[in-house]
């Protein structure tokens, strides 16, 4: 093993080979990005406005493969159905399980495979919503594709972003991933049914989440039981 | 709910959306992921050779966050200590908590973190083993970034790549990620303790394992328990 000096040296090595490709590409790459998410604000900024003319409460929901993104959506649109008229825009790479799924839960659906793609993005969303007739809908929900690094990269625009992890995740993972969750208005931890039986440690989980967004509700659920979904109704305001 | 036809008419829709940014953007980015990609390999290629004229024998482990890699990685490190010297590269967005876990196991870590990037690739791991002394080790692990998708994109020049799932993803994880299934040696459906708790179709992801890849070797590991893991270290040929 290491000793403490020689360690933090490695440490510091390890930071610096973050950017490692070629001189010309890495600038290529690097404008490439700026591009795409330029014109991917601009774009969801388009998308914003045009939910708001329509009255349309929107959500990006982001959260790793597992997570309960689905689950916890067919809850709520179960939930709210008496209410509210759901459209909920899936996001994978490939198949459309997750559509299915929520359908059966009296909301509407469409599903986005993005192919390769680890993320939708505003295109997407714009290209879905030009070919629907938004006077047939209250709430959007967007389940984004499971990951939970890229959808950081762009907005979709929502009115909101909730970002889902599980306890089966472990107790790393918001520490982990800071980007999105200092990206995110509302934290779900779900399964929160499985905490004893794993000894994940629910309260880092927590701490984590507030040392990286002082303003993120945070709320523990299980989408099996229906634990708490009540209460993400509320705070989504719905 | 929508009819059978129309149904057929928006999923063909739905895939047709994939490819969605402006067309000067959309080929910039085609353009520069293919330039990426073929830097890429041919440093894979490159690192390959280095790895074979030392006579190290080399894994890509890729899954999801919470699939259970550090876990695997930390039972399999002890076990094979007595026999090999083994180096783990870890790859995160942030920390070194898996490096760290890693460590107390018998083995070197060494930690990148990505920043903002999905996965790791080849110039990564390049800039790391020209600052070691690769006479050191027998076996090298690479831990990818906890991501489904992107590591997909980037081979690293190891002999093999092992995906990791677990059950706590739900069955439809291979199905929904058929790329690294495709372009994987060995598939490895981690948390097997938990199936009946979870009530996880485990036959359905091996199946769909199996329809994707007829090649890839496929084990129902514990890392917790330790179920399997001897027999996942003699499919790894340690």
């Amino acid at each position: 093993m290491l000793e403490k000096d020689e360690k933090e040296i490695h440490r510091i090595r390890e930071i610096e080979s973050t950017n490692l490709a070629r001189d010309e590409i890495r600038d290529l790459v690097i404008e490439t990005k700026k591009e795409v998410e330029r014109e991917n604000d601009a774009l969801a900024e388009q998308i914003n406005n045009i939910f708001k003319q329509h009255k349309i409460i929107s959500f990006d929901i982001v959260g790793a493969i597992g997570a309960g993104k689905t689950a916890l959506l067919e809850k709520i649109s179960e939930m709210i159905s008496q209410k509210y008229r759901v459209l909920v825009i899936c996001g994978d790479i490939t198949t459309r399980v997750d559509a299915d799924r929520i359908e059966r839960h009296n909301a509407e659906t469409i599903q986005i495979n993005t192919g390769r793609e680890c993320a939708l993005n505003a295109y997407h969303i714009y290209q879905i919503i030009n070919n629907k007739d938004l006077t047939n809908y209250d709430v959007i929900f967007i389940e984004n594709v499971g990951n939970l690094i890229c959808p950081s990269d762009f907005f979709l625009g929502t009115d909101k972003r909730v970002v889902v992890v599980s306890t089966t995740e472990g107790e790393w993972v918001v520490e982990k991933h800071p980007m999105l969750f200092k990206m995110s208005d509302i934290a779900v931890i779900n399964k929160i049914d499985l905490r004893e039986r794993l000894g994940t440690n629910v309260e880092k989980m927590i701490n984590d989440a507030k040392k990286i967004n002082p303003n993120i509700t945070i709320l523990t659920t299980s989408a099996k039981s229906g634990q708490n979904i009540d209460k993400l109704i509320k705070y989504l305001g719905l």
